[in-house]
């Protein structure tokens, strides 16, 4: 890894505190480095508040500093354009920041490469594309809503090896280990919207909010009806960002996109709901947690599809295999 | 690793080249060094031909060579006592090895260390439990079957994400992808015998048998009762390695323990056997396999117990992931 990757590894780690917090903004991160040392951090906390230059480039020490020799780190391009808040090539030239090294070019294809531009004619040396796979895979979300009006969703399911979420009874406390729910709470910190079928709701009575929350306040939305008047998502002091919704999910899905500026939505099944997404091609991501047990057949499948051939198999592809704990994570993209 | 477990590790593969051949014997291998140069190398064929420590030996050069300063690795203690062949702690006595190193002691607690202490007395100089992991794992069938009278069961499953063998017309060509194919033939060359439920034969008609053979005969073990009468196991030229059993599984594979000599049996479900085996606390070893798919929830399931209770569920450990092809095997131990 070259220097430039370090920094700009650092910044990408500085973005992810904005997971789940910038809708509809992609989190981004900067770093400023002088003389092999970073003088300067920040990342987008929020739409409407500073961008990740800005709030990088304001923590500078009041005395002057000389930035000719300095070089900003950001995993996106600059923005030129003013919205909520002034264009961020502005603070970069006013800073005199010498050097700009950015991950990913903006993916809006009418602005893309127009703040590298501006730079570059103003005498700011540049370079784009430093780590960019991993500054890509921070922005899929945010890529996915601006490239199709779709949020990204990401399918969590947690079985056992004979594919079943709970037994016959409903009851899956608890199918997975402490470490595997604990990494289900960071899911939930990084989507803008959690997602579960009414039947999850009925059966399980969940809160579907992360624990810490750390500053997230994700939509809550629920597929289906007959939610009980009694249940948590309805009366909890968040109830207002519970949206229960039935009917086609690519409309449900639009709208998330849409009206509440959802990029990212974290689908926790159950089996039907999960099929259903499946099945109309909106899981962009399948993580499965499984538990080295067996449960049996009349448990709950972790793929509520009615039927069975082979020639109508959903295919997908392994991404990577993780143990967590006891338990094993298993992520599989889908296959068009 | 130093050059003890070097050479103790190439004596652990050529031991593995006798798997699923040796039966009633555990697979044994022997590397002869001199000046740090392998000079000969053996492993134990067949139940009645030379042992690994014999078949080494007797590949050395025809002219007179010292082996005061060689050393002998093999992977079981040398045997002290005449059985099929004379004892190995004969041989190398006569040959004049200046030293002996094993990787696990005799099993068997009346004999274990005496071939070592022979050795001893007659001035060979003595090292024990190099990679004695490996050596033990390589034994483990024939360790389960002389500790308990019952065989090692591997019990190998190839299903979708969500659990299922075959689809809702037994149809399950194929859930997994030909590397994964391939390695079951592997597995089949390392067992004494292969074990399928009746319902296998009735919807595949396989032949059960490895390909390539690699010289191995295994037994194929049919659970169950309605065999068609023109099945492959019946009709072709290995049907007196055919077993048609049905009953208790405990009896079943001690029977093979006991009168067939086998150590490890592979079994290939289908579901409902491996419900059974597993129940019966008979399984040591779960093989999965899982494709990156999803089929249905009408599929046949790769557990077939009836019923599910979370208070009732099987437990099991991991203890290996790997890629295989587009497809992964998990390896887990049942839990007691």
């Amino acid at each position: 890894m070259d220097k430039d990757q370090t920094y700009m590894m650092r910044a990408i780690e500085l973005a992810k505190q904005g997971e789940g917090l910038t809708r509809p903004n992609p989190p981004v991160g900067a770093v400023l480095v002088l003389d092999d040392q970073i003088i300067a951090e920040g990342w987008h906390k929020k739409a409407g508040s500073d961008h990740a230059e800005r709030a990088c480039l304001k923590k500078l020490p009041p005395m002057p500093v000389n930035l000719k020799d300095a070089t900003l780190y950001v995993t996106l391009e600059p923005c030129s354009t003013h919205g909520k808040t002034p264009p961020c090539t502005d603070i970069i030239l006013e800073k005199g920041v010498g050097r700009v090294v950015v991950s990913v070019v903006d993916l809006n294809p009418a602005h893309a490469g127009r703040g590298l531009t501006i730079l570059e004619d103003a005498g700011v040396e540049v370079r784009s594309g430093v780590c960019e796979e991993a500054g890509r895979e921070l922005i899929a979300p945010f890529e996915k809503r601006i490239t199709t009006g779709l949020p990204f969703v990401t399918l969590k399911l947690a079985s056992t090896l004979d594919g079943k979420i709970a037994d016959c009874n409903g009851d899956s406390k608890w199918i997975t280990g402490p470490e595997a729910r604990e990494r289900v709470q960071d899911m939930r910190r990084r989507a803008d919207a959690i997602m579960v079928g009414a039947a999850t709701v009925r059966a399980d009575d969940p809160s579907l909010l992360p624990r810490p929350s750390g500053g997230r306040k994700p939509w809550r939305v629920i597929v289906g009806t007959h939610i009980p008047e009694g249940s948590r998502v309805r009366t909890d002091e968040f109830a207002n960002q519970t949206l229960v919704r039935s009917g086609d999910l690519r409309i449900i899905l639009k709208e998330l996109a849409e009206k509440q500026g959802v990029m990212h939505v974290f689908c926790e099944g159950g089996g039907k709901l999960a099929a259903g997404l499946i099945g109309a091609g909106l899981v962009d991501e399948l993580a499965l947690f499984m538990a080295p047990k067996l449960l049996g057949s009349d448990g709950l499948p972790n793929f509520g599809k009615n039927g069975a051939l082979m020639a109508e198999m959903t295919n997908l592809r392994f991404q990577s295999l993780e143990r967590v704990g006891k338990d094993i994570l298993i992520k599989a993209i889908p296959e068009d």
